[in-house]
Parts: C-alpha cells; sequence; structure tokens
C-alpha cells in the first residue's frame, strides 16, 4: 500500500467547490471517480483545502492509498487522460503513509484578481472579481500591510465555521496593478472560512475610498466579523500553491 | 438617422464565430437580435472583421444606422444591460454616415496566446493553446522577423478564401514569455483568412525545433499554403483592438 499525494489544478465554474455533497457535482467526487475506476479499487482522496463553490485552483493537494503497480509519477498522465479538461493533474508522487494533508504544517498562497475597468472583459468574467470604480492599489496595499504577521483574523472568517482557533499568521499580502488587472497574492499558514475573499472585499473597499486604510487596523482588533468589508465573489479567488516544508525534507520528494 | 459604431468584446467559445449563419449562434446574430429589441427599430450591423468560430475578441467594430435618441454613448450601457455575459460593448459613438468598418483603412491587432507548460491549465483551456514542448522564443522571434513589413501573404492563407489580392503589410509582431504563457501581439493593415493561426501554428513549429528560423522566408516565397505550418487552434486568438485613422482624425471621435 502507497500513499500518493496529487498536486490538482481546476476551473472552479462548473463545481460546487472541492467537497463531496449530495445533488452536486464537486471535484472530489470527480477524482474519486476516476481514480476507482483507473486503479480498479475504491479510491477516496483526502483534500487538504476544500475551496467553496467556483473558487479556482492551480495547486490543491489531495492524498490517497493504492495498491496499483503504476509508477507514483505516471498515475497523472494517467489519471488525466480521464478527468473532464476543467481539472488537470499537475504532479503525482509518493508521500510517506502517515503524512495527511489538512493535518500537517503548510503554508498556502492564494492570489485573487480583479479587473478594474469601465466596462467587464467576456473573457475574464468567469477569472476575475469586476469592479468598475478605479481603485487606489497603494492604499490598498497600505491597508494590507496591516493584516501581514500574527493576529486574530476573527473579523474575517464567515460565521458557519466551526474552527475555534482563529490566529493566523500572514507571511506576505503583495498587491500589483498589470494595466487593467489588480491582483494580490497572500500566503499564510492557514486562512479562515472565506477569510482570502473576506479580505479582497476589504481591500476593494479601500481601493475605492469607502475608508481608509488605518481602518482595517481597527477591524482586525473588533474580532468581530460585521465591522469587515463585504466577501468578495469566488470567480477571483485561485489557490495557487500548498506547500509542506516537512514533506520538502522528506527523501519521497525529488 | 445616425451611424453608431460599436467596440465589441467577446468570448469567442460559445458561438460559431462573429458571422450570421443558419442553426447556429453567432455573435453577430446576438447583436442584431438586442440592438432590433432595444432600439425598436430593425437593426443589421455591419461588422469589422468576421472572427472564426471560437476566437475571442476584446475590440472589434460593428455599425448600424438608427433614429434613435437614446445619446450615442449611453448606447453601449442600454445593450450591455441586454447581452449575455460573453459579449459586452466597450464603448458606442457616433461616426460619419458614410463610414464602412469593413471598406476603410484600418490597422487591426491580433494576439495570440500559448500556454508552454507540462500540463494543462484548467483556466487557461478556453483562452491559449496549450503546447507541452518546450518553446525557443528567441528563435520564434526571429522567425516572425521575416514576416514583418509588406509581403505577398498566399503561403499563410487557408483555402476557401475569396480574397484575390494576398499582398498584406504586417508592422509589428512581437513574441514574449511571461511565466509559462508565450504570447505575440501582430499588427497589420489586414490579414487573409486564417493568417494569424497560420503564422501562430509556424512559430511554434520553429519554437519546438521542427525547423529553423529561415524556413519562414522560403514559405513566404512559395507562395503556396501547403508549404506552411499548421494552423493553430482558434482557442489562442483574441482580436485585440482595429484602429481606423481617418477616424480619428474626424471630429466625431472626441
Amino acid at each position: 500500500m502507497r500513499r500518493i499525494k496529487l498536486t490538482v489544478a481546476y476551473d472552479g465554474t462548473n463545481y460546487f467547490g472541492w467537497q463531496k455533497q449530495p445533488n452536486a457535482i464537486t471535484v472530489e467526487e470527480v477524482l474519486n471517480r476516476e481514480l476507482t475506476k483507473l486503479l480498479n479499487e475504491p479510491i477516496e482522496v483526502i483534500g487538504a483545502s476544500r475551496t467553496d463553490s467556483g473558487v479556482h485552483a492551480m495547486g490543491n493537494v489531495a492524498v490517497f492509498d493504492t495498491e496499483t503497480r503504476i509508477p507514483p509519477e505516471k498515475i497523472s498522465y494517467a489519471l488525466n487522460a480521464r478527468l473532464p479538461k476543467d481539472i488537470v493533474i499537475q504532479d503525482s508522487c509518493e508521500v510517506p503513509g502517515a503524512f495527511h494533508p489538512r493535518h500537517t504544517d503548510c503554508s498556502k498562497t492564494y492570489e485573487y484578481r480583479i479587473l478594474n475597468t469601465r466596462f467587464p472583459l467576456p473573457t475574464m468574467r468567469l477569472y476575475a472579481h469586476y469592479v468598475y470604480r478605479p481603485l487606489d492599489v497603494s492604499k490598498m496595499q497600505e491597508a494590507a500591510n496591516y493584516l501581514v504577521g500574527e493576529h486574530d483574523f476573527a473579523s474575517f472568517c464567515s460565521a458557519g465555521s466551526q474552527v475555534k482557533e482563529t490566529v493566523r499568521t500572514i507571511y506576505r499580502l503583495d498587491l500589483k496593478r498589470e494595466g487593467e488587472l489588480v491582483s494580490f497574492q497572500v500566503e499564510g499558514n492557514g486562512f479562515l472560512y472565506n477569510m482570502v475573499r473576506i479580505i479582497a472585499g476589504t481591500l476593494i473597499e479601500v481601493g475605492i475610498g469607502s475608508y481608509p486604510p488605518e481602518r482595517v487596523k481597527e477591524m482586525l482588533e473588533a474580532k468581530d466579523r460585521v465591522k469587515c468589508g463585504p466577501k468578495a465573489p469566488a470567480c477571483g479567488l485561485t489557490l495557487v500553491a500548498i506547500r509542506y516544508p516537512e514533506l520538502e525534507a522528506s527523501p519521497y520528494q525529488k
């Protein structure tokens, strides 16, 4: 029996998120179905990040155990041949049997993209949130800087989360403008429910001038969701990568 | 009666190209239908570029004549409220009644995008052509330089074209690599049927080393489609902009 780690990219547009649920198609369900057929044994993957409906991924992580003799690094090719075109395995490799993608220290990097134009651009409509009011990116960066470091992000967590511990560390949060596309990447040791989308919504409010950058400091201190900005739409969000330092030091990894 | 010029952006994925045809949905047909309803008079637009099935646009141009009292610059807003989300009017303005978008000197700019990675990226699958073999962009640029200037592009024209004159001028053809995305913009005074996609297919062959950059010179001289590279897929192609110098000098334009 071997434990295999998959790096999974997907276009979230046509899925009800990652996690299996009745009466709705999810990424997890499609992976389980195709892996079970490919390997001819019942497979249930364990996902690292249960992304929401409509959120995209370039590097989500899933693991599963298998008796297959297919070399671990070939599973990506075999699986991609079966998967729909909106899910693509970027890498497959063996990991230690005890490796769990949600219970192992990691850093996650998300990207949020905003199209800042007079009119939306059709080819971007599913991959960037459209904001027509001009965004002041330097003010947004100023606000973002308050979020970097270890903080209690209770204000930046949607109701309905079962997580009790709301302290997280953001390593970096960098905004940039490339023409009409404003985006940020945020890397941290974990994110609360909807945290990146609430950060995005809050930074957009700063960018259009609804409130000054310093307000973000007060929001953090309030530890109250209602003090924060709105949750920005799912389409702008992409899970870019998940890194496991422990695994990178492991002899399993090349 | 006033002549209105629209700048039209669309995601070509779900359309059988621009031009009206029986039993298939096209961008032109949707514009005619929604303009006719909006203005309450029969509207038939004249398009500048009849893009193929699956080709995208940021700045195609269409004109139509109307009796409406809606101010020309407001038509974009009113029309966008009715159009599906994969077609968006970027601008509307009045032009001289004699202006014809296909019979007026212009420069057109196209972009072709290639995702050059080990595995495709799901969110790019509809907006970039995927090539897994590593591309040598400097060799592609060397090949592209043979195409810049006035040439007979007969070799770069698909069969089925009714155009007799095959001399065109390319003003610039610039390649770049940004991470895993290789793209080029090409601006010219006109393009033959499938010309940009054949240029893309040919440059990709140079980029993967199928033949040296100099071969492109021979291809031009051959004036024979079969000497050229393959036609690259529609999804990688976007009509970026059409510029009319005559119109830019006109008092109608701001």
